[in-house]
């Protein structure tokens, strides 16, 4: 079971800005820290900033930081919201399952993947950074460490 | 979020199965059923056989049936084995995330991970093949329907 590179990206981003909080990363830098490319990177941002979560600043010296509403960000919500509608397995693909809608199993797989949000739902992103992990990511991200 | 295509369609073989019960199918049959490669869905059998929950008759006229074991066999147990122990985001890939044990992150997507499959527990293969389901199933993959 796999959430999509994006999602993985995106609450690494997520979590790397709160736990700098007033400060800012940019994203050559964060791209540095998590081993990626920069043009994923930075695709990622885009998505964050337009979700709310991120803001940035353009020009030289200009970067990237967390907002409250980032800050605040339900994991369950955000994770929902980044991985979409779709099931968990190839119920409409390119050759959609015969069974579809009279399918026991995509009921099931369904409540399966809302439990799955629900238990990420009561955390934020906030929560995330706290110790042992905070200390840890400071020195990754932070442009002036 | 996704499965791998491999449960997937371990799923649809188990389903197949058990809704005709006794009868048996082919793997030529339910592939064709299914739209998938022959080659895969052999792969996805030999698995199940391993696991007990399919048998396979060789030869002229054989097939696969499904074992007493195979119909009783939890949805969430049976997910489990054939997902294997892997995190849902790329925590140790090629380039490993910093983090790692650190990361309050991976515990937190470690249990929505468990509570994925805690909502499939009490579910039976047997039970997904209940109608609506079973009905529209037998058609596709009883060999003499």
């Amino acid at each position: 079971m796999r959430l999509t590179k994006s999602t993985d990206l995106a609450l690494r981003v997520v979590m790397s800005l709160a736990v700098i909080g007033e400060e800012e990363s940019t994203i050559a830098k964060i791209a540095d820290a998590m081993q990626v490319p920069y043009s994923h990177l930075a695709k990622v941002a885009a998505q964050l900033q337009r979700l709310g979560l991120v803001e940035s600043r353009r020009g030289r010296g200009g970067g990237l930081r967390i907002t409250a509403a980032g800050l605040r960000a339900s994991v369950g919500g955000l994770v929902r919201r980044l991985e979409g509608e779709g099931d968990v397995v190839d119920c409409e693909g390119a050759t959609p399952c015969p069974l579809n809608s009279s399918c026991r199993l995509r009921g099931a797989l369904r409540r399966a993947q809302e439990a799955f949000y629900a238990s990420l739902d009561p955390l934020t992103v906030e929560d995330l950074t706290r110790s042992p992990t905070g200390p840890v990511l400071v020195g990754l991200v932070a442009v002036n460490p």
